[in-house]
This record gives C-alpha cells, structure tokens and sequence, in this order.
C-alpha cells in the first residue's frame, strides 16, 4: 500500500462565477450544473491524495435548499475523510457569495466515493487517509457508517451485520 | 388543488451523444455531466407534470457502476412517481448505448425531488399523479418511504415515526 | 445487406431547454441552433437504423415560422423514411413547448440524409426501412421523389428522366 | 424606405477552427455544427445591410460533400445576394484549409433567408441592396428564382405563376 | 473611503481541470483560454477586496514557457497587490500540476488591473489593501512601478516625471 | 529558410457576435473572454504564415477601454508584423459595432507573440515576412523595439545593449 497522507494534503478550493447559461427561469444556478462542479472539485480532491486516475463512484444525497443566483461567487471546498482499499470518500463543502451584497452562506454539503484506477481502468490500491483536526477526526469516523449504508441499499451488505448503523441511523439520522 | 394527471402524461425522453469536453482521461462520461443530464431531464418531467416552473430540491444516492464511453448514445427516461404538496419525486433511468458494437445497457438510476414554485420563487400545489401500469404503482408506493429517509436525514421527522420505514429499511434495503 | 428493420426501431426522441447562450437579441432560439439539434437527433436516428456511424450528406430546406423563446422545451422527433444503398433520409419534427402556459405546437419539419460509413469513413450498405403505419408509407413514397429532387439540384440527374417529379413538383409543391 | 447599399458594404468573414468538441466519431466537424456557424455569419451580415436586429427565416439545402477534419480553420464568408421588402437572402460560402498541409478548398454553399424586425420583432421594411460585380449581378438574379421556388414549396405561390421557374428548374437546375 | 482591508482577505484559489475542447493541435492548454481563466480568478479576487462589481481595465505582458497538457489540473491564485482610487492591481500565479506523475509547477504569472464600477458602471473609490508578509509588501512597493510604466505607455504620463521608473526599468527590469 | 511570404498573405479576419455566457454583470464582454478570441485570430494568421502548428510564446500589455456590450459585433484583425527565426509577432485590432445603432469603434489592440512548432513541439524556422504598405513598415520598424522590450523584461536582454530602446522607450512612449 503506498504511504499514508494527511487529509488536508489533497485540500482542494475551486472558485467559480454562476454564468447566464448556468441558470434556470428564476436566474437561479440549475441543481445539475453544481453537481458537475461538486464531481469535478471531489475528483481533483481524490487525485491529488492517490496521485492516480479516479472514477466518481457514487454521489450521496445531495439536498438544494438555499438558491444560488445569476452573478454569485460559488467556492467549492473538497476534503478527503476516509480512504478504503481502492475507494476514497470525498465531502465536498459549497459556498455560495454575494460580493457586492457581503453575503456569504454554506448552500450544500456532498459526500461522494471516488475509485482509483490505472490506464486500463482497474481499480487499484490507495495511500490511508490520516485526519489530524477534529472535524477530520469526527468526518474519519462517520466514513464508515456512510460506507455500510451505502453497501446496505446496494444489497450488498447483509442487514444482519448492521446493528451499530441502524442504532445510529435511527437515533440520530443526521450524525450519518 | 390542480386536476390529478397520469404518471405517463409526463414521461420525458431525452437522447444525447457523449462529446470529447464531457469525458475524462479514460474517454468515459464524467459523473458530474452525467447528473446534470439527470437533472435537467428531470425538472422537465416535473414541468410537465406540474405546469409549473419548477426548482430541484433534492437527488438521492446515484452510483456509477457502468462507464460510459466517448461517442455512446445516452437515453434519459424519466418519469414522475407521486406528488405531494408541492413537489415532486421523478425517477429518471439512464441507458447507455454503443452503435455500431449494437450493446444497450441501463447504466443508472436517480430519484430526485423537485418543487413547484410561482415566478417569485414561492412553492405552489401541484397535481396529484396517477400510476397505471404495475411498475408505475410500485414507484408510488416506494415514494413514500424514500421521502420519509429524507425527511429522517434532514432530521425533520422523528425517529419514532418511521417504524415501517425501519422495516423496509433493514429486511429489504434494495426496495427503497 | 443487413436484415431490414421497422422504421419505429430507430425512433428517437429529443428533449432540450433552451438556454440563454441559445438565443438571440429577442431571446429567441437561433436558427442554426436549432439546426445543430436537428442534425444531432437525425445522427442518433440514422446510426440506430444502420447501427453504423454516420455523416451528414445533406440537410434540405428548412423554415423558421415560429419563434421558440427562451426557456421554452424542445422535442425533436426522428424516424428514418427510406433507406436507399448506403443512405438514408431522416425527418425530424420540431416541437416546442412553453409548459407554465400550457401551450404546445409543432414549430419545424427537417429533411435530412445520413451516409454510413465505416471507420475510415468509406459508405457501407445500410438495411432497408420498412414503413409500417399510413404516415411512415407516406413518406416512405414521398422519399423518392425528394430525393430525385436532390439529385436533379446536384446536376446529378438528367432533366429528361423526371417526368413524374415534375408532375408532383408543379402540381402539388407541397407534396415533396 | 431606407437608403439603397452595396452588396459589398455587408460582406462578412468568420474565421474558425475545428475543435474537438464540434467532431464526430471519425473526428470530423457535425454537419449541424457547420449550419450554426453558418447561421450566424449570415445573421451578422444581414444585420450589417439592413442595421436592424434579423431573425432567420429559412435555410435552402445544404450539401456536405467535403468532411473538415479537426484541426482545420474554416472561413464563412457571407454577402447579401438581394433585399425584397422586409427579408435578405444571403449567400455563405465555406472554405476548410488544412494550414500545415497548405491545402484549401470550397468545401460548403448555403443560401438563405433572413427578416429584419423592430424590437417587438415586427418585420420592417430594409434597404435595397445593389450588386457590383459580375458574380453579386448573377446571384441578384438567381435570387428571384429561389425566392419562387421557396414561394412555391410553402403552397404560397399558384403554380401557374412559375412559369419561368418551370423553364429553369428543369432546364439548368444547377443554376437555382 | 471604505474601510481598509488586508490582502490576504480577498485571498482566491481557483482549480481547473484541463478539457479537451481547451486545448490545441498538440493536446496542449490554448494561451487565450488560460487568460480567461487568469481573468476570472482576478476578477473575484478584485470583487472580493472592493465589494463591488469590477471591470477588467488591462492585463500586462503574459508569457507561455510551460505548455499544460490535457488532463492536467491547473491551480490560480489570485492576491491583491496594491488598491489605488477606484483601481485594484491583481497578480495571479498559476500553477500546473499532472497529478499522477507527481509533477507540479509554476507556468505563469500575470499583473492585470481592475476598476469597481456602480450598476452603471461608474468608477468608485475602493478601499486600501494593507499587505502584511515580505513578498505582499515587495509587490505593493512595485505595484507603483508597474503603474507607472503602464501610464507612460499609454502616453498618460510625461516622460520626465519618470526618473525613479527609468532607474529601475533599465538596472533591473525583471523586478518590474 | 522557406520563401518570404508578404504579410497580407496571412491577414485574418474573424467576426463573432457576443453571446450572453461572455458577458459579466453589467452584460458587458469579459476581458479573458476578448483575450481567448485574440489568441486564436492571432494563431490563425501565424499559422497561415508559417504552415505550421503554432503555441502562444506571449501577449503584451491590453487594455479594455471600452466596454463591448451583449448583442454586439466583433471583428478580429490579426497580422503578421514580422517574424525572427522561429517566432512571429502578430498584432491583433479589435473593432465593435453596435449594428441597429450604426456605431463602430476600434476597441481594442494587442501584440502577440507565436512559435512554430513540429508534431513534437519542437520550435522550427519560419518564412520571412515582407511588409508592403506603410502601415506594415511601421508595424515591422517598431516589432524589433517590442522584442527587445520583452528580451529586457524577461531578463535575457543586456540592459547596456539597449540605448536605442532606452531613447524610443522614455522619449515616446506610445510609439512602442
């Protein structure tokens, strides 16, 4: 396995302006066109820690409650939490700024699983993620329920072997 | 409230070509240009559906499994599961197809919320949406535990109402 | 030659939003805008029939009657008419929608013919195209003469051999 | 009406290169792609003639003989042939040139139709335009032909009235 | 004048991956398709400092030593470097790096100069930027230099008011 | 060496129409989306020249005086001004024109500076370039004192080696 890297190692910080054609009727930012960008600021992020080709493999819940209008500055921020053997779980923090207004606000927050892979496109091993804050620290932790909800409602994760995740998930739903 | 409509009055298909600027270093469809694919074929559905302008409000958990190679033709079915008040869950399948090798394959599936607003950007009611088919009756059904997950993951539902929720959730997690 | 195929095997559906970068000073639809559409949607159709890749040969007349708006949604549909060696002619119906008014209408028809060609870009023979409702056989017989019509424009035709053309073409112009 | 102009005083070039986004599978630029950029060099010079905003109103068939590869620089040029009352047919000619390879050549014609309008997109009436040249005289009258042929397809010119047409079309059909 | 701001506050990173359709006949990035992303990052960083919409009032010289080839992921960091009336001087580095090779450097710096603008696009006074580490502090020092230059070639300046840019420009010009 | 080629043998025009995705919150062209334009007339007319695969080396100081609203025309001027041994400065003329309102107005002008390159990148001799009309003396004339102006600035130029530089750069400036 290659050696272990820091999380904020592969910090990355994209900077972006909301154009015309990235707008719905409201002149609002269209959910899809944030999407691309959260795809594209993860997978850089899931790169530069593995150093290797990645695939997004999955993209989590991802809920659009704050509209970000026609002229606003997005920062997207992209933070590795865990790696797998092969996969990397990446969140990726969305900030939407009203510059001449001098109005900023978190709009979104995505978690998604990104696979390195070689030429061919097999996936191939990743360097261990080490968090060192405790924001990391905490983001390390929840990595792991995240992955067996995912394998879960993938069928590939036998209910039986999820007794911690379903204390959680349904104790304290928003700590997944 | 609006006159009900059927689910298939707003069946939306949308067909594109894989171009260079949307691929990645293998020469596969990035995931994030594929979501704002997803999402636009969506929001359409729920135009349709609604007569409405309408704004994402959400997508749930999409995997990649499957690439999606330069010059496949990609179909985006979708098609609107249940109303509720003002919004609305639209399943949209994606199939993907090589041409010329005569492959066809559905490469993924999304679930994603849209709400109906006013031109002031207030949500506004919708119709209700009649399923017909089997298919279409199952999807109205399963719309209602995947909203009750998402309302749970928001933290804005109580963990002890989702008793059947829980059920569902940890015997047949594919079902969801 | 290939196994001949139903026109409805490679019916083809497109969906569009027009977007601000589409339009023009009166935030309508620019006319080649449409075109490149058109010409995509006809492309999908033709490598459907053939399951070849395929260029375009030739787009016919085409009229703008109706303006489409910004924010309007775009259908396009496309079916094969006729195959002949290694062409075939495709038609592609316009419609647009402006979905908060409900309104609804048929804005372009487009004549197009697609060549298949094999990877280094040499025509291959394509299968025949067997019409199967009262429109499809309508426009499969009408099929010969637009292309005569092409033919005889490329001064690829001898005048003296398009005795039943010009009876069509004088007589009934809007038949071709 | 307003002031009579040269045809020349409208004369447009558009230089483009071929890029990867506009080329199909054989890496060749989409048919579709060439109509759009022939559109808005066309638009442009119509503007220029009448100094009014225009709006397309038809294309004549378009042949695509010669495919232009990736790489290459395309020239439009575009001239006004004749002005009628409120709409201008221009010619644009398309030349593809391979620089490193030192070749050019004529590779696209198209002829077409564009209406001048005020704000509201009312059509209002445009300045005469006045050919020089042998070649701007030819199309000046060629151009009355077309005009009837389009009259003619559109089931908005008696039959009986083409005679001249008649004469034409089937005597020298590449002169159209 | 508005309130002093620190350099370091309108701080931008923007990250860009290279696509195919940004790059030229040899797979490399295109020189014009960097500067609109230079612009870009320097535009938010002067929006940021002035609270304002800003206008782009000049880029100074640019050079192109390092070709960054497709794939590779480019960084911009743009910092403020010195505020004058209602003008901002910007300087953007811009880092190239091919992730996995492990290679990263500098390609590129650029100086480009802002003006804020009220909604009608009126100048307005910004505030100063206080540098506060040795190179913010060497490049406000020499932000006047450049100033000067510009306005001398711009033949805004009399050549005798220029003793101390003479001096420097020909000692030393690389600190210019 | 190749033959000499006379300058107005590569002379480029390009026109393009502003689209609303180029434009900034005051619906005015963004300075990088003006610079992208001017790079590729620029490596048109130096790869006309030279028959070559063309990189940008650099482009000198610009500046934005003038705003080019949404809706306008642009046209791009580019030629040769004279070539060294493998490089080629190129000015390039910017013009805008507001078509109903029948303004036109040089906006813009910049000097950029391309190399000849082989299918490996690797820099390769280029034709001579003869100037003919007594704008493209001056333009040769002066593109000897820019080049030193960038061989002084980029540190590779002997500043004692610079007097006649030194008397033109302070004494008029603008001559530059």
């Amino acid at each position: 396995m290659p050696k272990a890297k820091y999380v904020k190692d592969s910090h990355t910080i994209m900077t972006e302006m909301v154009l015309p054609n990235d707008t719905n009727t409201l002149s609002n930012l269209m959910g899809g066109n944030l999407m691309r960008l959260v795809d594209i600021a993860g997978a850089i992020c899931a790169q530069k820690h593995s150093n290797r080709i990645v695939v997004t493999a999955s993209v989590d819940h991802v809920s659009f409650v704050n509209p970000i209008p026609l002229g606003n500055v997005i920062t997207l921020e992209a933070k590795i939490t865990r790696a797998f053997n092969t996969s990397m779980e990446v969140v990726v923090d969305v900030y939407s700024e009203n510059i001449p207004a001098g109005t900023k606000k978190k709009t979104n927050q995505a978690f998604l699983t990104f696979v390195a892979v070689d030429q061919s496109g097999r996936p191939i091993e990743v360097s261990e993620a080490i968090p060192e804050t405790e924001e990391e620290k905490l983001q390390f932790e929840r990595a792991l329920h995240r992955r067996q909800l995912r394998l879960l409602m993938a069928g590939r994760l036998n209910p039986e072997d999820t007794e911690s995740l379903k204390q959680t998930f349904f104790n304290s739903p928003t700590t997944i």
